[in-house]
């Protein structure tokens, strides 16, 4: 065992654990920016493909370099047969998640990215344009198929990615209010520093692998219940409960009990979620659209008692809930989305991993038996 | 960001991410322990499940618990249908590691690892055993199928995991010689602290996603080449060379162009690897089992001339490539078999992970933009 530092805290927390020029979380206790620019003002002005575009490439394109782009993503969304074939051996019981870990694993296969020069990656930006396209697809190729045995159309028209995911589920082209509530959910999802995913993606890197171990690593570090998947739990609460009074009591009751609550509170944000003001007006304004009386209610509920009893704050993840379950989006598909969006993030960190790059080994304090010899099998 | 602590180094080289009790590596500047048995010890005295045993269960095992223990993994040999079939949709041209990803993610959509109860994992035992068992299933049902067109019969009845790999590879049982090579060098490969595959299977697991993510986590980083891979490159290098004088040449020559020489040194150890001397023994007594005149001599030139020019020595890749070859395993395999050892480490710090956990979620130092206004597109 090499000597090491010991550190403060478990989990790395607090820990600098390498450079990055993509986002700052919770500069002076709130707040979110991507290269700069605050999360909000993107999620006002801006379609995801401008901030995929901003992360990946590093400034907000043109309205000439948006459509290029944009038109580039479009030609990209159809899946390989083998691909196809693949998902269609997915069950229908399958952790939407390890379908979309498969369908990025499988994907490396059909289109390797080149990693023949040591250290040199020529086309990760294609590799990655590529996923952008076309992760919406596998994860409703599979779904459509398992469940509702069809083989969905995946070269749909829609002008952005948001919409061609709502269009493939649902079989229809989304408003525009839907459209519009997707690119923000994507922008808000996009990117968030060192979380545990994109560490694990960039952890990956360090080693010099290839694009889609990395996504596919990140993909299963989502996976997990501590890190992606609290905008389905807090689904599976809020949808419980009949008003805003029954929330209200059901609420008590589990903090009475001690029970988790999901969709609250954040490792890194102390006072608030920057995400969580935006998206709850976009449920809101679905809610009115959709004539809903009883989720969006309940839902302020929930957090008026969080903040009463606990001071505990809404996290990104919680008015997402409610937020696209009005847009018709099957609960455990939530997840997937964030692996849409946080693609994007995932990405940015590989790209600067790789372009300044030390393989991530760290130690560990040794607590197993002392050295002992080993006793023959026919004496133990 | 959150004010993190800085780090001396990069890669969080030396930092101490956590604790393990199962293994010490270059404790006192050379050494490995496996929950404090010397891997030479092991290497000598035990079949690999035995050591196995020891990494997944804390003990090594008594006879009956390793009867026990190898009737159980021959019975999970086989693979399900729908995992043969994917496989048989992956090209030959494909990198196999992708395929050990992609094999190992499908598994987990057919197998999936009960984790219904948030942080309880009461199959996660069964599921490594199954992986373990089947991890050469995988290899060499799609090498066999895509490179000879053969449908390979993966339930053999050889007695250890070492036999059935190259049972399958070769469609014959191993001679006792070649058979006890495979115990020793996954014995050597099993287990290795943190590690950047292991580390990544760790992250993975502090999100308490499931064991396949952690696990196709980890085949991705073992990917890299700076990482996994070496004993192929050092192949790729030892079989140009036609005779020890020309390795001379050779390896004089590549060391004044300043080229890059893999199976040498090491990030931990600074003096020696302990694997090294084994293997070694072992492919001396394969060359002369093989009547080989060429590789080996080459091998030791090799090793003479690094540490004659460089103070290099050969870490545990180096002669495992010329052990591999006169087993007659195609190069392309080597890291493959690399997964299936050092599954039984990844799948020990995975457990201990979970039994202990805190999301490890480090800072980042930022080094981008100070904060700026979003420009409408249309003037930009």
């Amino acid at each position: 065992m090499a000597e090491g530092k010991k550190l403060a805290g478990a989990g790395l927390r607090g820990q600098v654990a390498g450079k990055t020029a993509l986002s700052t979380v919770g500069k002076s206790g709130s707040g979110l920016t991507y290269r700069g620019y605050d999360v909000k003002d993107l999620a006002e002005h801006c379609q995801f493909e401008e901030v995929a575009y901003l992360i990946l490439k590093g400034e907000l394109p043109t309205q000439a370099q948006l459509d290029e782009y944009k038109a580039k993503l479009k030609t990209l969304r159809g899946l390989p047969q083998a691909l196809k074939e693949v998902l269609e051996r997915i069950p229908k019981d399958a952790h939407p998640m390890d379908v979309m870990r498969t369908g990025c694993s499988m994907l490396g296969n059909l289109e390797q990215e080149d990693t023949s020069v040591l250290g040199v990656f020529p086309n990760q930006e294609d590799c990655v344009d590529r996923m952008l396209a076309c992760f919406p697809s596998i994860i409703c190729y599979w779904y459509r198929f398992s469940h509702d045995g069809v083989r969905v159309q995946e070269n749909t028209d829609d002008d952005s990615i948001g919409a061609h995911f709502l269009h493939m589920l649902r079989d229809e082209a989304p408003s525009e209010l839907h459209e519009r509530v997707m690119n923000v959910s994507l922008i808000l999802y996009a990117e968030h520093e060192f979380n545990a995913s994109t560490f694990t993606a960039r952890v990956c890197a360090s080693t010099l692998s290839d694009i889609h171990s990395c996504v596919a690593g990140a993909i299963g570090s989502l996976r997990g219940p501590l890190h992606g998947g609290a905008n389905e739990a807090a689904m599976d609460m809020i949808e419980k409960f009949k008003d805003a009074d029954d929330a209200e009591q059901g609420m008590m009751g589990m903090l009475e009990r001690k029970e988790k609550i999901m969709g609250f509170g954040h490792a890194i944000y102390s006072e608030s979620d920057p995400r969580n003001a935006i998206i709850k007006g976009w449920s809101e304004k679905l809610a009115a659209d959709v004539g809903d009386t009883v989720l969006y209610p309940v839902s302020v509920r929930c957090e008026e008692v969080m903040w009463r009893e606990k001071k505990l704050f809404c996290n990104a993840d919680f008015f997402h809930a409610s937020a696209y379950h009005f847009m018709g989006i099957p609960t455990k598909l939530f997840t997937p989305i964030f692996v849409m969006s946080r693609l994007t993030g995932w990405a940015g960190h590989v790209f600067e991993q790789r372009a300044d790059n030390r393989i991530i080994r760290p130690s560990a304090e040794y607590t197993g038996p002392e050295i002992r010899k080993v006793t023959p099998i026919a004496q133990r």
